[in-house]
C-alpha cells in the first residue's frame, strides 16, 4: 500500500533535476522528497537509446528501495527515450514531457512553438509528438543544444556573457527566425540561462520551465490519488548521488541556490 | 609470453583517445591496434578519483583479454588519476603525462611551462609534479578548460568560430599573460581545437600534443623491448565502443579525420 506520508522520489541523471527539485518545494512545501542523481553515468543525453533506458530502470529501482510513493523522471531525455517506464512501476510516475508539452499549448497564441533540448530529446521527437497529439493544428520546431548543458555546468551562466549571448543566438537564431511565440525549456539544466535566452527572443516568446510545469503535474496527480501528506511541517530533502559527494556539493548550489545541502549521501547502482 | 605480432592496446574514455590512435598509426605504421572507448561512461574529466581508478581497471581488463602486448591510456585524466595502472598490469604500459612532460621540458627555453586539461587532470597536478621531478627550476602554470571538450565533441572546433575563439581566451588570458613558452593539450581533444590556441597565443608558443609525444615514447618502448612488429604490411585498427556504434561513426570522424571506418564492434563492460 502506497503511504501518503512517504516521499516523493526524484532522479535525474546529474544534477539538472534539482531545478524541479526547487519548483517541487515551492509548490508543495510540506512533502519530503528523496534525489537521486546518477552522476557517475551523467550526461544521459549523448547516449544511446537503449543505454538510456536501462540506466532509467535502474535509477528507478533505487528510488522504490527508499520506498517512494510517486517516482518523477526530472530529465528531459530519460522521459522523452525512456517514456514507458512508468508502465512497469507500482508508483504514480511522471516524466517531464506531458506536463510540459500541456502547457505550451495553452500558453501559445499563434500555435507556433519551439522546442530545445540535448541531442537525444530532439531526436525522440517527444515533445513534438505531445503536442501534435492534443492537436495537429500547432507548429513544433525543435533544436537540440547540447553545449548548453555544459556551459550551465562550468559556470557560463551570466546573461552578460558574450559567450553565452553568442551560443544562445548561434541556436535559436532559426527559432526566432521562424517566429516561434513559446519555447519548450526541455533540458532541467535550461532554465539556469533562461535570462539570456529570453533577452535574446525578447519578451514575446514565452518560455516553458519543464521543471515548473512537471512539479504542478505532480501535486495534481497527488491530489486526486489522495497521496498528498498531510503534515504541515516543512518537508525534508535528501540526496543520493552515484559519484561522489564532494562534486555534488560544488555544483549543486549552481541549481539549487543554496549552499546549506546537508543530507547528502553517496551510492553504488 | 607478450608477442611482438599482437596489437597495441589504447583505451580513453570516449573517442578523444582516437587523435594518438591518428598520431600511432603515423609513427607505426606496421602495427595493429585496438581501441577501447568506454563511451557509455565519458566523460571522466568530471569524475571522482575513486571512480575513475576503478574505470580504468575495467578498461585495461578488456583489453588484455583481446591479447594486447602494450597497453597506453590515450587519456589525460585517466593518466593523470590512475598513474598506478601500469604497477599491476603484465605488459608494457605508459599514459601520456610522463612523455609529454619530457617533450615540454625538450620544447621550453625560458622554462614557463603552462598545462591546460580537464578539471580531473588539473586537480591531480600529474603534468606539474612530473615536470618538477625532472627539475624544480620550471615554472609550471595550470589551467583547467572543461568547457573545451563540449566544444569539440559539440562540432565547435574552427579557429574562425568567434565563440572559439572567445573560450580560448577566456580560459588562456592568465597563462598569455604570465608568457609560457610552451604549452601543454593534456586532453586528447584540444589538439583537435589547437590552431585557435595558437592563433591566441602567437607562434612563439610551442603546443605539445599528448598524443603524438606519446605515440613516439611508446614506439621507443616496444624497440627497447624488441616487441615491435616485424610485419611490413599496414597494420589494421578494430575499434570497440560501451555505447552504440552508430554514435561512434557519427563522432570519430572530427578525431580520425576519415569516414570510412569499418571494424568497430559494441561491448558492454
Amino acid at each position: 500500500m502506497i503511504m501518503s506520508d512517504s516521499a516523493i522520489g526524484i532522479f535525474d541523471s546529474g544534477l539538472g533535476g534539482l531545478t524541479a527539485v526547487k519548483q517541487l518545494e515551492k509548490v508543495l512545501p510540506n512533502e519530503n522528497i528523496i534525489y537521486f542523481g546518477d552522476t557517475a553515468r551523467v550526461p544521459y543525453g549523448s547516449r544511446s537509446q537503449q543505454t538510456i533506458v536501462r540506466y532509467a530502470e535502474q535509477d528507478a529501482s533505487f528510488l522504490l528501495s527508499k520506498g517512494v510513493k510517486m517516482i518523477i523522471a526530472a530529465c528531459g531525455t530519460v522521459s522523452s527515450v525512456a517514456a514507458d517506464l512508468g508502465n512497469v512501476l507500482p508508483v504514480p510516475f511522471t516524466g517531464v514531457v506531458e506536463p510540459t508539452a500541456q502547457a505550451a499549448v495553452n500558453a501559445t497564441k499563434n500555435g507556433v512553438i519551439g522546442v530545445i533540448g540535448t541531442s537525444a530529446t530532439v531526436s525522440s521527437k517527444s515533445y513534438k509528438k505531445a503536442i501534435l497529439a492534443k492537436d495537429k493544428k500547432f507548429k513544433v520546431y525543435q533544436q537540440e543544444c547540447p553545449l548548453f548543458v555544459s556551459l550551465v555546468e562550468n559556470g557560463f551562466i551570466s546573461e552578460e556573457d558574450k559567450i553565452v549571448q553568442l551560443i544562445v543566438e548561434r541556436y535559436l537564431e532559426k527559432l526566432k527566425n521562424i517566429k516561434i511565440d513559446t519555447l519548450i525549456l526541455g533540458c532541467t539544466h535550461f532554465p539556469i540561462i533562461a535570462k539570456a535566452i529570453q533577452n535574446y527572443l525578447g519578451d514575446e516568446v514565452t518560455l516553458i520551465d519543464s521543471g515548473r510545469e512537471t512539479a504542478i503535474y505532480a501535486a495534481n496527480m497527488l491530489k486526486q490519488k489522495n497521496l498528498l501528506n498531510k503534515s504541515t511541517e516543512k518537508g525534508e530533502a535528501v540526496y543520493y548521488v552515484s559519484d561522489t559527494v564532494e562534486d555534488f556539493r560544488k555544483t549543486a548550489q549552481i541549481f539549487l541556490g543554496q549552499n546549506d545541502i546537508e543530507d547528502v549521501y553517496h551510492i553504488t547502482l
